[in-house]
């Protein structure tokens, strides 16, 4: 009788082999998945801002390394016990675990699942080990137990959100982390309303996505903040209605404080997706006494502090942030495809740019200069 | 045809004439009572924590003034367009108004009106001007327009509140301000739910209806923290389950991990009662990632500042803060005494000592030496 259990695959990824060095497209050997475990044919990928803090060694410095949590793609095949995925299945990855289970999976609002919880290190979460090797035989260290820079990887069932085959790969890829980030965090984490209104630091991927995210659920007054003037037209595209220059304001101004006089006495809720400590302050002055809440979507410095006015949360501020929006990936991702497969949210904006496998390093450089917002990458080119 | 119009009051009040004096018992004038205003004789009244700040002139340093914003009265006399009051009314007074029409008083969340907006400063809100005056005709500063620490007041009708007359005039003091902080801090702001996890830092008064609060919501595991050990046994009156005294523990522990472990990686919910931002920041150490929420409920300075580590909220963790535990005066407070009266919690223990007014300054020697919760001061007496 024939073994049929799925054996190592040979296939292409780009490998992290130093801090900050260009990828070498590499031929890689993968694992077949263990219990609990889906091998994973990628599609297509995107560049996001944790793949270059991580690249340039910023957090976790091991190398080598393969990058990349956004992505798209198809299962190849199963290990045992995964219930709920069989090949050839649509899935996206995530850097958040969800067993459905646990006392933060079964809470209304948690999303770090207790059974899976997120690690910066390498390493599968339920055993710690790697799954990709090179053609020498070393091992090769992967991303959030993620990795999605290789024709083929390998993820745990919790870490894996089935779509419908209808979506398309680029928007299951866009989903998948900086637009869920984005929306998630305008719906879920501040619960805009009807007549809302809303500050957006800094007018990256993950600002835009607030602002389309604030759009549907109604938001009247849609502040973005950004340094770069580009960034206006991107923003009145994708929702917002007001924008503000922090450099071109009076000396004597903070930003927080022009915002407040724009709306009436502060915001109902404002939003940092940049990850500078002095900016997220600006976010929560400019939110409203009463009931303004501040969400921080960015980090820049895992040591980094945030300082704020004590007497702020007296007068009932309030701050507070989240991993991909606050949202739990397997109920909510799929949520989001639909909203947009229905035009409720207008995310394919966010796809500026896209590259075959092979030139995978003009998305970093793309990204490192500002000129993209997502790089599409698809792996079969 | 004699003139039926409220006249000027002659009674007596407790002065302060300077930063940090003793009280004198003085005859006064109090005006009648302008359009939208109620004069109200007070019963009872308490001195709280706030009182003394503005006493040692860390907030608005304006003297000759009338303290005091705790108490029970009974409504003596009515001014124009005034809705909802008549003469004989039981009331209690609040720091906070509340109108219902403006965009706060009807949102969920916000307990800031926006028409009579909480002012440091002296003066009716609605137009600045004072309503007490001495023998001698010279006008005496009121407090945070509510001034108990006399036998008649005048107060705005949105800073006034009805209650059932069956409400025993001390548990109507004790939930007028420090009651209402703790226990709305855990039942409409924390929300917590049964078998919910919570620390308390500081076991003064606040912090003890936070407990009672707590346990009225079904909260399991109840963390008293306080440098006082005497506190533990008040704490367990109250509803605490566990007891940590800050200056037992080893030199290498953080108050914060220590709670962290003894709940199993952070409570649910902690309350900082205390106004100390290094507190604060291991209240908000002290919870668990995911959605642990931390409440700021004092404040010691208006300048200070708390520091938080960024990437915590990146976590999922939350802090806000609040007046008055995030109640609206008029819907809540009576809601609370309602509460007191069918036992589902239990506030009378906050009443440790009891004085007549002309001992009013012994009060303030209790509450300053950290032997009173609330000590309820009679004014016919
Ligand atoms: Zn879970
Ligand atoms: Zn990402
Ligand atoms: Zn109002
Ligand atoms: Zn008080």
């Amino acid at each position: 009788m024939e073994d049929q259990s799925p054996k190592r695959i040979r296939c292409k990824a780009a490998v992290c082999r130093g801090a900050g060095e260009p990828l070498a497209i590499e031929e890689i050997l993968v694992d077949p998945p263990k219990a609990y475990e889906v091998r994973v044919k990628i599609i297509c990928t995107s560049l996001c801002h944790t793949d270059i803090s991580f690249w340039q060694a910023k957090v976790s410095p091991v190398f080598p390394r393969i990058l990349g949590h956004e992505a798209y793609g198809v299962v190849e095949s199963v290990g045992e016990h995964v219930e709920g995925f069989a090949a050839g299945d649509a899935v996206v990855p995530t850097i958040l675990g969800q067993c459905d289970h646990c006392t933060s999976c079964t809470s209304e609002t948690s999303n770090l699942c207790d059974a899976v919880p997120p690690t910066m290190g390498p390493g599968m979460r339920r055993d710690g080990t790697g799954r990709f090797w090179d053609e020498q035989g070393n091992p090769l260290h992967d991303l959030l137990a993620v990795s999605t820079f290789s024709e083929y990887t390998v993820m745990d069932m919790n870490q894996l959100v089935k779509l419908d085959p209808a979506v398309p790969p680029k928007l299951g890829c866009l989903i998948s982390c900086g637009g869920a980030t984005g929306v998630g965090a305008a719906w879920r984490l501040a619960m805009l309303k009807p007549g809302s209104s809303v500050a957006i630091f800094g007018l990256g991927s993950v600002g835009l996505a607030v602002a389309q995210g604030a759009k549907m659920c109604g938001a009247s007054k849609i502040i973005g903040v950004d340094l770069n003037p580009d960034k206006e037209k991107f923003g009145k595209a994708f929702g917002v209605t007001d924008f503000v220059n922090p450099s071109q304001l009076d000396k004597n101004k903070s930003v927080g404080g022009v915002i407040s006089e724009m709306s009436g006495g502060g915001v109902d809720c404002s939003f940092e997706c940049i990850g500078v400590p002095s900016v997220m302050a600006e976010a929560f002055r400019s939110t409203k006494k009463g009931n303004g809440k501040t969400i921080v979507l960015g980090l820049g410095n895992d040591k980094d502090e945030v300082r704020l006015p004590a007497q702020d949360l007296l007068y009932g501020k309030c701050i507070m942030g989240s991993s991909l929006g606050g949202l739990k990936p397997k109920t909510h991702i799929p949520i989001l495809a639909e909203k947009c497969m229905n035009k409720e949210l207008e995310l394919d904006g966010l796809a500026t740019h896209e590259v075959g496998m092979q030139e995978i390093n003009k998305a970093f450089d793309l990204l490192l200069q500002g000129k993209s917002l997502r790089c599409i990458i698809w792996m079969g080119k």
